[in-house]
């Protein structure tokens, strides 16, 4: 099969992923991650606080907030905050970022403490959600870290990986991490997040045109599945750096 | 296995199914949905207009908006209008009711029109959404029909069926249909929203606690596709109806 | 004189009235009304907390919270939710049935519990506040008599009996129970409140075209005591049923 | 009887009316209306634009908003363009200010302007509705008048005149024109609003406490007509200076 | 040069200035503050209690709040309260009321009191700001008197006064206390706030048009100076009052 | 004097400035600019519209958003998106912003076009509104540049430079140029915005402690100028990079 891709990758080929560690200061974790030219800013906040439904339980909370630069666009979009709500799409990826970080703490280890997950988005090309969550979990572990290394956390509440990609088809070939070009022309495509022990989070498919046929979706996620396992190696290395 | 499911069904079954159409007199199409003690109330609106971004163009368009009654539930929840504004769920439940019934529509052969459905709970038992999707379906043909009948249509802009269940991991057993006892102990789920060709055309699993093994996917979908073709049947048999 | 109501009927002569209890299961009273095709879904719901303003004070409190179902209307009106806020006519139906309902409570017998009573309107023809205060009456009875049963409260809170009908000036005539029709065609129009003493508890006479003559309230005055009558009959009836 | 007011006016004594015209320089019409302590500023302002649901009706509207500033009353209350939003109550006031005002100008000789009415309380001692829906009339002849003689309007849009009174039972006996002392006191009072020919343009009665049985409501009716009249005269008298 | 100002003025000469106490009767400080046709409300409010991040540490508070009616100026405004939130000109004057007040109080002194100045504005004609604080300095002065006069206070919060006042380039000509004519006419123009010992609390200069040079910026804050001295004798008169 | 600055640095020395260029890629101009630990991304978007007021002018308009990332702090603040409205402190500085760069621009040379200058704090370590004004200008300059290329535009419509720096009086000693740890030590300081022919075009300060003598506002005054200065050297050295 001939298929190119806008970008010249092969069908299973993942953009240059990048987290660059320590990008603003104050935040316990700061991650910058770069999936091609997606660029999600990423910091974890630790406040010994937790949400009222938690209280008193001796149980943590890890949440996650997701906003996109108004400018990170092609063309400008509203900046929300201006127009007084978040909208449908933002809610929906923030909860979707929440939700899959969770499946890796362990909220009795943490102690009544919460994490925030930011994730700002500076520039977008695509794959937004999926490299926020990459991107969040190594600044989840940052954010961990001191407090284990304080002893104030006894055991630490993270357990395993997370990490996530898009699958799609494109001119009717299942590929892997869509860019905006691909993402703009193609009307199928999934979010999976995965644990690094090979487990399915996360599952978000979407065929508003061509509806998924049962072996596209087993090809999509062969694909994520390589993908992730990159994705998980890319978060190690970082971690590995002082 | 012996698995016994809090209300005694197999693990392949579904809640008793109805649709009762008419339900309200004033809506082009009202149906009444009820998965088991989940009951929906969902009115397709016609409007001769389209929101701004399609004018002009010749297609129409097809969303859906998504309420609970403040006492659907066991306890009551807030009214959302009174808050000041719809929650990250609701907004992300009628995004999905939306996408998956523009997935059976034409839109081109709608014309400037806009259809509408309001998927509103009158009582809560779990899938809210999935009996809502099902449900909205046959609101939409209804709706779609006397403009067939008077001519206003050239061709039918419905093609195909959708429907939509939810599945999920209850007690380590793969199970159909949760109902609200199921869906509260357990925390691997997935909705399903397919179409009557055997497509996929919304995936939305998600594991907070226990993640998905591959084999616990195929088995889910097994169980989705096997629901979603008994939704097929009991929405042919409420068109069938005079 | 021979007016002709759109509906066929006398003067004097109310729609049929139903009051289905038990319409829902979560909620402790819960009723649909119907007056004619105007069909109000009522539910009571108790929770042991009373608003800051009453905290501490051993007394209870009744309020209401009215909403409209986007198509319960002829032509579909925006959703509350979405837009954000709470209509003006919205806010001032829910301050009119809270306000009538709190005539027959004695607080201090109800102790520090709030009854909140949900009205939702799933169709409208006319005449949806005085339905809903009429079958709010019946689910709030519902609501208390549990605790009245098992003892959690000493004596009854519920003292007498409230319901509310609509009159008005349809072609001269002084008219019961207005449905839309002639709601939309007549510009004097009073709802009336009334406890089953014979006495007054709310009066909203409304003439944006031609004011009344004392000789003409005294009329509508007359036809609303014959019809609230009626619907204590109703009520008694319905309150009957096992 | 030997009622004593806390006031120590007579049972059917209005409090002193003042109706101050050219209150304020900018608007068409800025009447400053006092009730005894209650003063309320009531701007007529005239604006060649109608809302979208009159365009090219060759009709007029006439439109009431009513605010409070926060001192205006015993104890600071919260401003509502900083809470962000309108209360019921506020609500509820200025949709009877304007319909009201509306049924004394005739919309077709209006032709195609807005006159917004805006009443706002700078300090307030009971009744600042009524007071409003009487100065708001003088404010509104004053709006009108060089239209008139400028030959803009080519007959008078406004017919006879509005004015309102509250009446309520206070201590067992109906009382005219209540002030904050009374209506603190008193559960049961109602709000007329009449025109000089006599009509009943609104009658907004509320009875929390003690249900009105028919006579106290005749009695109440009586006094409220008598009241109306000594504005009507207060009305003519202010408009009849320079 | 012949400079002549819209009104006539001399170029360092102030509109004439009045400032009426006690011009509503609830609030603790009332004064009507007139700068020319500029008139501005001005209640101050004590109430017993302090914003969350002061509680518990014996310290009070003194903030502000500024409104517009909608008719103060030639042509109505919306109404913020109706819009649902308050413009950016609206909070950054009442963060600058509040500021400026605060510069006259020690707050230990207060104890654990909060004291909210309301400026109203009641008709507009340029420098509402400054006439805003300047009055409320009055109002400030009047509402802790009687809490020094009860003994509730050891030693008298207010230290020294503040006062303001507008200057700008009208015509290349540096003039005080612009009115509406010449602020709308001059794209150079600066508020001051000072205290009575000469220091300058607030500079808030604006040159959207032709920009400052230094020795404008001179002239500019010599006429303030003297305008300044001007309004605190005003201050100082008006107090002297019974 | 023995001043020692929490930095290290002298009275008049700024912190190191950076102005990075095509920092993101989509907007027309994108610069990262640095005081210090203080990192802004300013992005101008250029539209082919006006606002409302503008239009059929001929003329453009120049604007500024300005957003604070929630932990570019030390603490994390709430996102003023979730919150659902933008803070006072927000409001005022995106108006500064945008009336600073409207200073330098000649809206009629721009013709019917809208430049938004999204200032978004990445890191906030004290003048964040002056680096955003300075950085803002940059990219202005450089989303201009292809209009001018393109012929799009006939003359340059940015005439001049501007720049903003803030001054203080800490611990008795004017200084240049506010860190985060002299910004909440000091309670007198004052933002300057200048254009590069030496005129002032927004003078902001503030003293909520000590008020500014006049010689103290002199020497403030010399300080801004010099700093000014060497951000119009920073600026033109990078505008003049490829």
């Amino acid at each position: 099969m001939s298929l190119v891709r806008p970008s010249g990758r092969a069908a299973g080929q993942l953009r240059p992923v990048s987290l660059q560690r320590g990008f603003t200061r104050h935040a316990e974790g700061s991650v910058l991650v770069s999936f091609g030219d997606t660029r999600v800013l990423c910091t974890a906040s630790v406040e010994n606080k937790v949400p009222a439904f938690l209280r008193g339980k001796g149980e943590g909370w890890v949440t996650a907030e997701y906003g996109m630069l108004p400018r990170a666009t092609h063309t400008r979009s509203d900046r929300e905050a201006a127009r007084g709500k978040q909208g449908g799409r933002t809610l929906e990826i923030q909860r979707l970022i929440g939700r899959s970080l969770r499946a890796c703490v362990d909220r009795a280890a943490l102690g009544e403490r919460t994490i925030t997950l930011d994730c700002d988005v500076l520039q977008a090309d695509g794959g937004t959600r999926t490299a926020a969550i990459t991107g969040a979990y190594v600044a989840l572990v940052d954010a961990v870290a001191p407090l284990l290394a304080r002893g104030e956390l006894k055991r630490n509440p993270v357990f395993g990986a997370v990490a996530a990609v898009s699958v799609g088809i494109y001119q009717g070939v299942p590929v892997l991490d869509l860019d905006y070009a691909e993402d703009s022309a193609c009307d199928t495509d999934m979010n999976v997040v995965m644990n690094d022990g090979g487990g399915f989070i996360e599952l978000q498919g979407t065929a508003e045109g061509h509806a998924f046929r049962r072996d596209e979706l087993d090809a999509l996620l062969a694909l994520a599945e390589q993908g992730c396992a990159a994705l998980f190696a890319a978060q190690r290395e970082a971690l590995a750096q002082a």
